[in-house]
């Protein structure tokens, strides 16, 4: 067995690491409150693998000794718990279809390629041999990218990138480091730190997902506004096709037709396997501080955060929760005086003592955090300019102190969802992006389409947001929803999805800013980029891939729908719901 | 005949705008140590008209009449004043075949639609009849984009989309605007300016190019460092297809896929017609200053401006004219006295009394000029900064007289090459970009193929260069050459200007930073991009187009190359020659 890291196989992340309630006392009542339930302490630390009922492997002898031939027997597995733990992404359904052994259809081997010459061979193999390859990196994709279509009637195989986990060079003199696709975050970053550098992309995924995961998603870190998305950060590339690598040389800028480099940006194993990258790197910056805000309203806060970038003060990031999102934060702080502590330059008492005084109403107000780096000046001087913009806005500033709290519990939230779901309770994400303008609207539809989904199901659900990763023209916004799940999960869960997903496209914004498309959000498409652009798009796959032996079904066309599970076979026409 | 503006249809730009060398005394020694040739004055204030003989028209009255039906006859042209204007762009060699009556294959038809629905028609039109379209906007094109095939036996028609040049609406909040693809950069920032915005943008061909136009192929403005290049400035955009209306909304950012909004940008008419686009725009800035600088030599200068951009001080422009171009601009100053007034503050002789001072060789030195933009205390602080990098590299600063200059003269020097050409000289240039790290070696090299060339030919060349547009990784190189032509023009000119652009492939740098491909550098897109890319792009074109109805032979599968002229196929493979 290839000496490669893999995630839990029933649930997110690394096993013996939990969401923990007893320690925040403030967090029962609040989900009490938010959607009616009673929580109970944690009783599942692991789940055992022998309660797994998988589907046999359907690959042939004949095909398996081809594989074996071309990555060695070490490296082309078929026993169970590997084939599971590769079977999807750590979508909320994913998890819940492999807590209730509903594996649909599941890879009949993963194979482990040490070098692009064997990533080559595998392709020219799936062509020939007619088999269908689902690239893996690091599992984490929640729009379920990697599940193989239900009715797959071939041989599936997940090429498992991560034997390819080396920074192989870096130039220096222009910010640029050649990397190979399968390597995880935290081990690109150790790699790079350790000759002084950074990529300075991270994901809330980045402990469990790769670059060549974040490369075929789209995928944009918190750090967005001063790195990039992923597609900024790319600026050359290889990729594996039948009929040879497509090699992308790293360039600042060119104008070569077409942007391949921004085709093969989001394809989703669609259009090849990424096996190498050049990106930007940069060196670490002198000073770093995340500094707290507290507005009194969300609009005062959108409407800062809009500033920030109009005033161009070049932040890392700024984001901002919005009140429900801002409840839910306080109530996850760890102990009752903690908070007391960590704004112990004011004082909480005292802070909440002005708010009052102020006449806040507390149930609206809202949190942000802004992060700055450069050097010591350049750090206060934009300190100072967003102090301006924020006091302008009516906010407090609570100083660094929750800022650096923030920092620390970045990569934590995927496993409330896991404890959740043991409570019975689906918790889960839509996020978006749209023009400043659009904002409000955005917010308020998704909040009202939340709300006529779960009193159609007679629940009492929950929806809270942020807005982060901002541009020129806009920014995303990020929502997390949470309801009581019954045995009629599929319905249910479907149900809120396509209402949220639906409210994004009638207000202008984007089927998803940063988690890519899959099968999950590929209904939307049409709606998206309108019928005549899918159709281009449409073409080029085919063009691509006219035998459909690369990961088929994602991003267009895909078979297995959100509405299936609502006995439809189409999202509503643009509009057709409000 | 529609309202539409074009440019002369023997040369660059207006009539009565041209290039005088008899106010510059530095230039005609100049131009005869550089090249050989003593300057005769210019005689050639027009072309009359009645001396081109124009290939008539081939388009049947039937499919006339079905254009007139879709336009309205009046917007349908065949007379041929408008057509030999559509003919081609304003490459070097257009202008030089125009002046020779060598018309390979001109349009039959110009069009000039009135709306979207127009377009359309005109698309679907195309493929029932097997029309060719060819999209135009301001002609200004030097990549060879709009001409068509030399073979082509179908009609040709040109689709002038000068009727289209409204901004349609501004989004004061997001900072965007919806503007069409057929409006001229000047008539574009009235309309903008009239309301407090700017595009920022601002190619060389600004008076004479339509967003369209910059869109289609990959445009860059010289202010791009700040306002970014088009592919950045564009966030949705209207493509007429057969089949129908791609729609791409206004996005910040988005995770749908391979991009189609960056299959559009540089595809060159080959996946439809552009007709709307919405773009970020931006408040004019509080202040704006231009400041230039000396540089002992190029090697200290490109260090200065890689480490301003390390800096993150995020100017407008920087941009810096190697040795010859640095005594090309001081030869092409207006008076003797001229530089001196605008450098008062520090008094010419006193300049170049310190450079001697330090030991400066004169011929090594290099100008730059770097463009802030800001508020007060912004522009202060970047300069600040910036002056402190300079100064570690050894310039001295010459302050804002001659940066006010360089402001003024940027759209003027394509009236330079149609005057060369007068006197039997052909001036052009070669631009690209490529990591910070290989500059140095792409300048070298691009001097050693323009030499090799030169001497080949047995002529005294010149070759000059400057770097402008830079970015995190890399930075655009600028290159212009001259030399004397004889009658075997085809045969120098393509020896010259492909051994220049080889030597940037062999190099690590790109085709083309913001040229686009056209047919021009459509023989090195294999090189650039691969052939598996350059496959990939061919399967995408034939999806799109499969009667090949839309410009067809640009950017790959170029008939009419460079290499014709060579008696040659293909370009070298890759470091064949060095």
């Amino acid at each position: 067995m290839p000496n490669v890291k893999h995630q839990k196989w029933w649930g997110w992340g690394e096993e013996n690491v939990f969401f923990t309630w007893q320690n925040k006392p403030a967090f029962a009542p609040m989900v009490k409150r938010a959607i009616g339930i009673d929580l109970r302490p944690r009783q599942r630390d692991t789940v055992d693998f022998a309660t797994a009922q998988v589907p046999e492997t359907r690959i042939s002898t004949e095909q398996l000794e081809i594989l074996n031939g071309i990555v060695g027997a070490d490296n082309a597995v078929t026993e169970d718990h590997t084939r599971v733990v590769h079977w999807a992404g750590k979508a909320v359904t994913d998890i819940l279809k492999t807590l209730q052994n509903r594996f649909d259809r599941i890879p009949d081997v993963v194979v482990y390629p040490g070098s692009e010459d064997e990533v080559q061979a595998l392709v020219d193999a799936a062509v020939e041999l007619d088999l269908v390859l689902i690239p893996f990196g690091g599992g984490s994709s929640i729009s379920r990218s990697l599940q193989p279509r239900p009715e797959e009637e071939r041989t599936v195989v997940s090429v498992d990138l991560g034997r390819l986990n080396k920074v192989l060079e870096i130039d220096e003199t222009s910010g640029l480091a050649r990397i190979q696709a399968g390597v995880l975050g935290p081990d690109m970053e150790e790699q790079l730190n350790s000759r002084g550098w950074t990529l300075g992309h991270f994901p809330d995924s980045f402990n469990h997902s790769t670059l060549g995961g974040w490369a075929a998603t789209r995928s944009s870190g918190m750090q967005s506004d001063k790195y990039g998305d992923i597609a900024d950060i790319i600026r050359g590339m290889n990729v594996v096709r039948q009929g040879g690598l497509v090699t992308l040389r790293p360039l600042p800028s060119t104008s070569t037709g077409p942007s391949l480099r921004e085709m093969f940006i989001g394809s989703e194993g669609r259009l090849g396997i990424i096996t190498e990258l050049w990106v930007q790197v940069h060196r670490e910056a002198e000073q770093r501080e995340v500094i707290a805000y507290m507005f009194p309203t969300w609009q005062q806060g959108l409407t800062a955060m809009r500033k920030i970038h109009e005033a161009e003060v070049h932040t890392t990031f700024a984001r901002i929760s919005d009140a429900h999102e801002t409840e839910f934060s306080l109530a996850t702080q760890k102990a009752p005086t903690s908070l007391k502590k960590t704004i112990s330059a004011k004082g909480q008492d005292a802070l909440w003592a002005v708010m009052r005084k102020r006449g806040w109403d507390t149930k609206a107000m809202c949190i942000a955090y802004v992060c700055y780096e450069g050097s010591k000046d350049d750090v206060a001087r934009k300190k100072k300019t967003v102090a301006g913009i924020a006091k302008g806005q009516g906010a407090l500033i609570l100083g660094s102190g929750p800022g650096a709290l923030y920092d620390q519990k970045k990569f934590d939230t995927p496993y409330l969802r896991d404890f959740l779901l043991e409570q019975g309770v689906i918790g889960d994400v839509s996020e978006t992006a749209a023009p400043w303008s659009q904002l409000t609207t955005v917010h308020k539809n998704a909040y009202a389409a939340a709300q006529s989904a779960f009193e159609e199901l007679g629940k009492t659900g929950w929806i809270m947001s942020h807005m982060s990763h901002s541009y020129h023209a806009g920014a995303c916004l990020y929502f997390t929803f949470a309801f009581e799940i019954s045995d009629n999960v599929d319905h249910e869960y479907a149900l809120v999805k396509t209402r949220i997903q639906q409210s994004f496209i009638d207000s202008g914004a984007t089927l998803s800013h940063h988690h890519g498309v899959g099968a999950e959000h590929s209904p939307w498409m049409e709606q998206d980029v309108s019928p005549a652009g899918a159709d281009l798009m449409r073409g080029l796959f085919a063009t691509a891939d006219p035998g459909q032996n690369f990961n088929p079904g994602k991003i267009l066309d895909s078979p297995d729908t959100l509405y299936r599970a609502l006995g439809q076979d189409q999202p509503p026409a643009p509009g057709a719901q409000s």
